[in-house]
């Protein structure tokens, strides 16, 4: 069986996550606290951060050329489009989640308020805090804008451009972090994606010291 | 004509440079003060980043979805190879470049000495500086351990990997960053790559108020 070490809010190994459940591919998951540079876990990855994947007796990492992978290897269903447009715009949407919502989002709220707890490393920085909390407006306003165009992010059919913006709203949406207010279409494609059965074992996801909100787990929420 | 949008110093123009230069694929280059927020440069993009590629009647940002879009719509000369396997690898070490080698290598380095000063903010941070210049050491080190048992990064064949990686190193020799002399296959490695036709536009490169130094240009550096 695959294994997979993670851990559990972050937007990254949510990602893979999502990709191995919607293709129905069984896989242990391992809690790996990365941040303290266990040797055996070096070993597995130098680049010393999570996911990583065990799976076809290979040992992996980047999330996002797992995900290449397993859509290249494991091709049913389909998280990626058939043609060189579409399959651009896909990618194009996965790296405006990985890099730019990550760094001016979910790197200000989620690291600020949850990993810097966890790993030891003080408390938030306010300034951050706050800056990410304007940034997420900017972000939610650009996903109403696709989706008021497309029925999900990249297009008419789900793709990994929404398990990636998945990904990470709803690691953020774990510490009530995300206005679902601010716009209908965007709380619709949440319900959507939230509802599928690969989203299933994020939604039971809990962090020590952390418990999630009401409203987190909740479908009709 | 394609028509690229770019900073001369950037590594993630450089990989879609390269890849188009390897291409064939004709290109007009741009120069873009993307930190200036021009309104009519954050409509073609609104991540408002270079690189952005015109080509084909769209208008591209994301330097390895724009990558990916010209290896599956111009797929000769290849730079990625055929089995699931070795493409996972090829991905693992853009990312590796594009991420790790980027936050810990590039942006303490190049960012601070030049970006910094071209774009009007200030003196380099010491601090990253010394930081920057110790992890290049270490990343250096781990190309030379690939490069002990491959041709090139990835494997036997020349990928977009070895791009990603020439992009920053090139970048970086620019400045002088470089230490040549640490690794004999490394530097084999960047010789060769240096000296293929798709390379000479990148080592014609001038920024204002950094002339670069006479062993930059030089194939035999």
């Amino acid at each position: 069986m695959a294994k997979l070490y993670h851990v559990p809010l972050s937007p990254f190994c949510r990602k893979v996550r999502l990709s191995l459940a919607e293709k129905k591919i069984e896989c242990e998951l391992a809690e790996e606290r990365y941040w303290e540079q266990d040797p055996d876990f070096l070993r597995r990855n130098p680049a010393g951060k999570v996911p990583v994947l065990k799976i076809d007796g290979k040992t992996m990492s980047e999330s996002t050329a797992i995900c290449e992978y397993l859509e290249e290897k494991y091709p049913e269903p389909a998280l990626m489009p058939k043609s060189a447009d579409a399959r651009y715009e896909v990618r194009r949407l996965v790296s405006w989640f990985d890099d730019k919502f990550h760094s001016e989002v979910t790197s200000k709220l989620l690291y600020e308020r949850v990993n810097k707890k966890v790993m030891g490393q003080g408390f938030p920085d306010s300034r951050n805090v706050k800056d990410g909390a304007k940034a997420i407006k900017y972000h939610l306003d650009y996903m109403a804008w696709l989706l008021d165009h497309r029925r999900w992010l990249a297009g008419d059919v789900m793709t990994l451009a929404d398990f990636a913006a998945a990904a990470h709203l709803s690691s953020l949406d774990y510490i009530s972090d995300v206005d679902w207010n601010r716009s209908e279409v965007v709380k619709d494609w949440y319900a959507k994606i939230k509802s599928r059965p690969a989203f299933r074992r994020i939604l039971a996801d809990q962090v020590s010291g952390f418990p999630p909100p009401a409203h987190y787990a909740d479908l009709d929420f």
